[in-house]
């Protein structure tokens, strides 16, 4: 069971939007057991359109396409796609129905003829109804194998994925069963893990695949297997990780559930043991309580932040001595500390995240080199930090930045 | 001229990582006159890199390649291009230099035999030494045709692309010059613009393309045109704006200059009129003071941020009267005016965006429905507000609400 996932649009392939449908479709089709052989960007250009929908149709059993359904003229995918199929376009009753009815909801503008004319189908197609906007999916099928055609708005083409296409999918083809297992790991590079583990990688049966995924100051590990017998294939990968562990045992964190990002397995922890935390935030410049708060249920552990960008803003609102600043610098250990302490007061919580440092490209309030950050944790009982070298790129020096800061806490969590 | 981006890893079919590199390449590319043609991801897997490597090069001329040059078992993009050009891989003394240097610089582990077998390249390639990691990017010729492999971490990537790849490739062609230029709109639905301006559109020449690009809360408007004479091109781009402005005089906003961020336009609107902005945020959580320090030289105008997650904070930290909050509810009009104010003062700021809402997916602090969002925007002599709904999804509700305080301020700005 394959499937090609083709995103349709010029931005695309100008770069002026970043395809982010493609990760979330491949995510939930991989869930069900369908793998994705290729993700495809084209132009919204007819000819380049059915030549890519004639390749994926010889490659793969299930074709998903997003884009290019909205109301204006340079949404051609319908009429492509109707063409492809040999069929014209019919007024659709329900779609209709429900573009009034969003209409009346939500919007105050007048609705418009190219609005109702988003009712049109190809007549051989399968409506997916979309509850979230005025672009419905479609499905069609010739030859056994399945072509769906989705709107490119995020929200909308996950809603018709999760309620509309994966049951669909599910009850056409019959699907193996697909299980990755991600391991956390601190501390270790990429080559020197691998070295460590060689051994136990070169004996890996050749149906559990592995993956090596770096990120900023972060590694996951990453087993994959599949396979028609649920339960072997747990079996299976446990045992593998069951061997795994020993060889990292110092570094190994914890798994991954269902791709959980950091500050996520942190968040589950703290509401697990009943406590809170608070950051105060310098060169990371509200990152780290962003990441906290766009999970939900994050106020029941997030207490909030102060982003002392401001020189000044150290000393009135967090209440860091001036005289630190000035023996110390902004940039410093005992600045650091200072605003964690502080921090963590000003909120009342159990733990404090605070970083200082300079993200460049030039330099601050402060004579310390581009990239350096101190980054402290403060707890009811103590406050430590470390100092970090994060380069000369900005963006880099933030979000690297921001995962040491929630590593050295998930750490502090776990000491606990 | 066209190019084809094809990324290479399972990571990114699973969707366990989003492809961000192609966007970035696809930008640069464009800006030098290389139009990209199609991106295609794909597995590691060496028959379909091959296959994919064949396709791309039928219908392209350059084929920018990332992903899968790292020093484990997983990565087989170097010997898959070895075998594609009939050709064997010998070691590059330059880039084993290069790999002894980064180690000892800023690495504390042993450098392994791993490490050094990725100064192995092809040995028709040209290798393009990359300053910021251990792969070496490579660039490899075959009847007019370009192949360039590149690392696949984003910051390696990019500099590879801006200091070797970009200057090579220009060179070697005769690119057109391309020009696009975006139009910030607000306040205009897409149909509702469409159907303003569908006159003018029609009449728009063949050679400019036009495209809506919506996205929460904001849209824009990109013309694109190219040829070989670079003032025509500008001419004719800039004679279609001059008729299109007066049809969108109450809604126009500005450009956005090389795809400038919202932020980045206040950023730098400020920075010329010599303004300062603080943030006091509760549903949007450190979001807007992250995307304003995500930019170089934000210190210049933003001073900080209090992210009142919590109740209590807002009474403590802001100075938000206890009694506004229990006759108006935290979610209120009232509610976000107060804390506009005061984080007004209290990081002395000419500009202050509040933000107080419920991002969901569970009612919090109070009553309101999910999706409620108070935004307001203070200034030295006065303050106001607006409430938005913003749906029921909760990254939507928390960058929808950035995206409508950015828009509130920078109109506010505009006044005065």
């Amino acid at each position: 069971m394959l499937a090609e996932i083709i995103t349709i649009g010029d931005e695309l392939l100008i770069g002026q939007v970043i395809d982010t449908n493609s990760a979330y479709i491949g995510k939930q089709l991989n869930k069900i057991g369908v793998s994705v052989y290729q993700i495809t960007s084209i132009q919204d250009d007819k000819t380049h359109i059915l030549q890519a929908f004639k390749d994926a149709e010889s490659r793969v059993d299930v074709i998903i396409i997003t884009g290019g359904l909205g109301p204006t003229k340079d949404d051609i995918t319908k009429k492509t796609i109707a063409e492809y199929f040999n069929d014209t376009l019919i007024r659709d009753d329900s779609v209709e129905k429900n573009i009034q009815d969003l209409w009346h909801k939500y919007v105050r503008q007048t609705l418009l003829q190219v609005n109702l004319d988003q009712a049109l189908v190809p007549s051989k197609a399968t409506v997916l109804m979309n509850t979230l906007g005025t672009a419905p999916g479609m499905w069609m099928e010739r030859n056994n194998k399945v072509f769906v055609s989705l709107p490119g708005v995020p929200f909308e083409m996950e809603g018709l994925i999760d309620r509309e296409v994966l049951p669909r999918v599910r009850d056409k083809f019959d699907c193996p069963y697909i299980l990755h297992r991600t391991l956390l790991i601190f501390g270790l590079g990429e080559s020197t893990l691998a070295a460590r583990i060689e051994d136990w990688e070169d004996a890996l049966p050749p149906e559990i695949k592995l993956a090596y995924l770096p990120s900023l100051g972060n590694m996951r590990l990453r087993l994959s297997s599949k396979g028609f017998d649920k339960s072997k294939v747990i079996s299976e990968v446990q045992k593998q990780i069951d061997t795994l562990i020993p060889l990292i045992k110092e570094e190994f964190v914890g798994f991954e559930e269902d791709d959980a990002s950091i500050e996520a397995i942190i968040g589950k922890q703290l509401t697990k043991i009943g406590k809170t935390v608070a950051t105060a935030e310098s060169c990371t410049g509200g990152k780290i309580a962003e990441r906290f708060t766009a999970n939900s249920g994050a106020s029941a552990y997030f207490k909030g932040s102060v982003v002392s960008y401001a020189t000044e803003s150290k000393i009135n609102i967090l209440g860091v001595s001036k005289e630190a600043i000035d023996t110390d610098s902004v940039v410093s250990a005992k600045v650091a500390e200072s605003m964690a302490k502080q921090v963590l007061e000003l909120f009342d919580t159990d733990f404090a995240i605070a970083t200082t440092g300079n993200a460049g490209p030039t330099k601050g309030d402060s004579d310390v080199e581009v990239g350096t950050v101190f980054i402290a944790i403060a707890t009811k009982t103590g406050v430590y930090s470390e100092k970090f070298m994060l380069g000369d790129l900005r963006l880099k020096v933030i979000n690297k930045g921001a995962n040491k800061a929630f590593e050295m806490l998930l750490k502090e969590i776990f000491k606990n």
